[in-house]
């Protein structure tokens, strides 16, 4: 990372107070002044505050969300003031039902590449994929400075590595508390839980006034790193005055407060006991360092070796271990090849698979087909994870079969091996209630927990016209009076099959869809096309439809049907090979519904010699 | 119902404190003794008790799950004594993502089938199409005299009616405390709780012992009917020895025990209080009676009619309130298609789509689809359901778009408008407790519910050598002292789409995922099977890949690969035209996943002339 860092421009962060502010010195290029709150200098500026804030005229704040607002997945918004423009984020999410055969689904950059000559920078808040997963895509149009912190940028790295873009990248790394400068706007880092470590709030500040994206957050009071969300911070922009909050929806849906990651640990000890001469497989995020910590001190205290399974897992713990983010007790780890030499209860493995992924390790557990590992009945298998929504079935079936195998599973609510990284109501509230912003944006969710997210904000005293619940592509317009959209831009999903971006598009996926319900026929046929008489075929041929081979009969009847179509179509002196092809399409539909009740997908091919 | 009661076998009950023992005159015919126990007597006997004990040689019980152990849906169990068979419910079961473009899916009937001189008749728990959803498709191979109580049997009658079966069908209805003799067995119909009417357990009496079936039931101390579990029959079997119980698992991985149903009304009290002048729409399972009834009852109440949507709900209230399990006040309910003559705050819409089925009233609505009613900023909707495993995002994405209309959603566990028909682990606990079986089978589950409930079982002390988990198609056979596999028979699932029953298969299946997956490409041309010269095309057809009118580059790209490879297969004079298509098929696979990193489904024509 470090040789990357050519020009950082941060600046010191006026709450000396704060935990984790080491800055560094800055470039003399970038030696902005330290600042306060709505108190910002022009660039170059060395004008005394007073001055400033009176000379400064005040414009509009622009938001646009391009991503992450009536979805989960895909987090991107774009802050513009004055002519620049930053970028928060640059996620991706996963295919869902609507989309099938999709790898990843990317925000559509129009807008972005329209303005990249106003991008001053893009700051990111965590490195899960929802966060950062569409950052080559947007790389590969035109670079962009990046901002972050050291595991996020770690992270990022490997994404662009495998994108082949490391080279070019500009990765410049912060510490939570720091801030920076990016054009107009100044952008303060705060440290909040989460489950990766490394996770800030943005403080955007502008000579409109302050804005707090808080990126995803919980609030842990006893987190494993024992570094806790700062707190203060928050409540002391809160009293200095805060234009609008952008905050996270993902649990505006439940009560309470989320527990503590310490609490998992607590389980991980119990079921370790438990699992006596057993041996002990754990399935996990990849991400979730903290988990994986947390296991591997078990493992210690239990002398058992920690094995990594899973193309993510490995990347992720060899990152993290190598930023120092993952404490490693000497000759813990060994290699998942040489688990054979190690009895049932000298082993820990941790794997992937935990949301029941087809390819993943555990999911070739559960079906006989991992290579280096196969079940043993009283393997202990813990899935530390709750299935994301669309997930539970995929999960469930994993569980079966890994139960089939004499497994004994831990899986859901048993036993708490699993927390929420996000904040739920009572933690929203209080964020509201410190920041006391004067506008409120919910963020990082579907309509529902939105919705939520506003009906939380109108309990704590925030005006109803004072919440926007946007959708993508609004620009929300931001004055130091009201919140208002005031128009939209180019917004939505940009789909990634194989090597292709944006190629599929609804009339693709309709086919596909079509194709998967109900199957097609394809009817083939040479006419000569002076005499109009058939020369080859029909040849009919079904896939997805029937079984050919089992279904003679219907299949004669088939090529009859056609046979006779053409016939007709001979009898005219018909030229018009379009409409011989329609004639074809409507015959065998009305035929197929009649005789089957089902509706293929039928093709007709016309060969004129 | 009634005109097709013709030969009722039905003895008196024992216990004759059980409530709802209306027993018929038997028929002078089925005139059988009553009996306890395991004191059965054979056909037409008149022998004293005693004697015949000692008289009957017991045999082993073979007990034949052909659905329902291993999944959730298609309920279906097979009993066997000494060459006389009966049926245990004969359900369906929902399509998931490995079964695309499928409409249900139904048990594998070949055993039966084989042995249909030996059924001496089905018997019916309750009314959920996982019961009963199959029955047309079994009565279209052979006819089977069918018992249950009322309500089931007028939900039976719907369905066979839809199939045009009615007419030929023989059912018998009993009530819950009757028993009738099917050949050498008798069974005994003993009143549960559950999500439905009218649901009954089963006391399976052979000369080798009793077995108890329960069906789906909850223990419900306060149900909407006023008539609980029959608790004491069960404990009074218990008492004269339960050879094996087989128990339903649904919800085996739940802790404490399932909410009476009447919570809910409590809820929808609370609920229509707070919709004020709001027009209310309450969601839910059409066969869900008591839940409709508490929706009407508090709808008078609060001065506010009825409608109805949906075709099913339309339906099942016709019949249940026909028949007598829904309580109407007068005109309390209005037809859909008036509802704009009345006020939002005169109206309860009662409606299908709680599991956010794509073509149901719920789901119309949300989309701005439904002929009779536009949603309306203020509406309240209740979803009174939870998700169905694999709906979770369904669901989801209804709730976020009636929310994008200005509903108010109520769904999930806001304010317990939903509580579970199945027993969870204390309930599951007594049943076990009471009925003490000597053997124990769980069913209707996937693997993980039935691990789960053998475990329960373990844990009141029934001995691991005495607990089957089962798979469909196992022949479970129990003598008095043990229980074990004794082999299988063909079991299995069998797709029905359209008209079609069986002919869609794996390989249509897996084709169907595929096209979906990454759609196809067809590859035509015409020959000259003298010369092997091209006489027409080459022709390049996709669907489901890219969108052709966007993609002119690749397709002539494509062509001219295919041009390449013809060329090549020219100059080697050929005749060999699956060789041909197998080079052109290998070579646009290179190609394509060169230039696109994608495998669509290649299919090459050759036609000769």
């Amino acid at each position: 990372m470090a040789e990357k860092k050519t020009s950082l421009k941060q600046t010191k962060k006026v709450n000396e107070k704060s935990r984790n502010v080491k800055t560094k010195a800055p470039s003399k290029k970038s030696a902005d002044k330290t600042y306060k709150g709505k108190n910002i200098p022009t660039k170059n500026s060395n004008r005394p505050h007073k001055k400033q804030e009176t000379n400064v005229s005040k414009k509009n704040v622009r938001i646009i969300p391009l991503g992450g607002i009536g979805e989960i997945g895909k987090n991107i918004t774009l802050y513009e003031y004055d002519g620049d423009m930053i970028i928060v984020d640059c996620g991706m999410s996963f295919p869902d039902a609507d989309t099938p055969g999709i790898d990843i689904v990317i925000p559509d950059f129009t807008y972005i590449v329209e303005n990249k000559d106003k991008i001053k920078g893009m700051v990111l808040t965590h490195g899960h994929e929802d966060h950062i997963g569409a950052i080559p895509y947007l790389l590969k149009n035109f670079n962009i400075p990046i901002y972050s912190t050291k595991l996020t940028l770690g992270l990022v790295e490997y994404k662009l590595r495998e994108h082949s873009l490391h080279n070019i990248s500009k990765l410049y790394e912060v510490k939570a508390g720091d801030q920076i400068k990016l054009g107009k706007f100044a952008v303060e880092f705060i440290h909040v839980n989460h489950s990766i470590p490394d996770a800030v709030a943005l403080a955007i500040k502008t000579p409109a006034g302050v804005i707090i994206q808080t990126g995803d957050f919980k609030i842990d009071s006893t987190p494993i790193d024992d570094n806790m969300i700062d707190i203060a911070r928050f409540a002391e922009l809160g009293k200095e005055g805060v234009l609008a909050l952008l905050m996270e929806s993902t649990n505006a849906e439940r009560p309470g407060f989320t527990a503590s990651e310490k609490i998992v640990g607590e389980s991980f000890a119990t079921l370790f006991r438990k699992a006596r001469k057993n041996r002990i497989i754990v399935a996990t995020f990849s991400s979730n360092i903290h988990r994986i910590q947390q296991i591997i001190y078990e493992a210690e205290k239990c002398g058992r070796k920690v094995a990594v399974s899973g193309r993510s897992m490995v990347n992720v713990v060899n990152i993290a271990a190598q930023m120092g983010y993952l404490n490693l007790p000497d000759n813990i780890l060994i290699d998942i090849e040489t688990i054979k030499r190690y009895t049932p209860e000298q082993l820990v493995i941790v794997t992937t698979g935990s949301q029941g992924e087809p390819l993943s390790a555990l999911h070739r557990m559960s079906v006989g087909e991992h290579r280096q590992l196969e079940l043993i009945p009283g393997d202990m298998i813990i899935i530390s994870a709750t299935p994301i929504p669309g997930n539970e079935k995929t999960v469930g079936n994993v569980v079966n079969e890994l139960m089939r195998r004499g497994a004994n599973v831990v899986y859901e609510k048993m036993y708490d091996v699993h927390v929420s990284g996000h904040a739920c109501q009572e933690e929203l509230k209080l964020m509201l209630g410190i920041t006391k912003p004067k506008f409120f944006i919910p963020v990082h969710g579907e309509q529902k927990h939105l919705v939520h997210n506003a009906d939380l904000a109108k309990g704590v005293g925030i005006k109803k016209e004072n919440i926007v619940i946007s959708s993508i592509g609004n620009v929300i317009e931001i004055s130091d009076k009201a919140i208002k959209i005031s128009e939209t831009v180019p917004a939505g999903r940009v789909l990634v099959d194989g090597l292709g971006v944006g190629d599929v598009g609804n009339i693709v996926l309709k086919d596909r869809i079509n194709l998967a319900d109900n199957g097609m026929i394809i009817v083939a046929v040479a006419i000569d096309s002076v005499t109009g008489e058939v020369v080859s075929g029909p040849e009919v041929i079904t896939r997805g439809f029937i079984y050919m081979k089992e279904s003679e009969e219907l299949m004669n009847d088939m090529n009859e049907t056609v046979c006779d179509i053409l016939e007709r179509c001979y009898i005219t002196g018909t030229k018009d090979w379009n409409g011989v092809k329609v004639k074809i399409k409507d015959g065998m539909s009305r035929f197929i519904r009649e005789r089957t009740g089902r509706t293929p997908m039928i093709i007709p091919i016309v060969m004129e010699m």
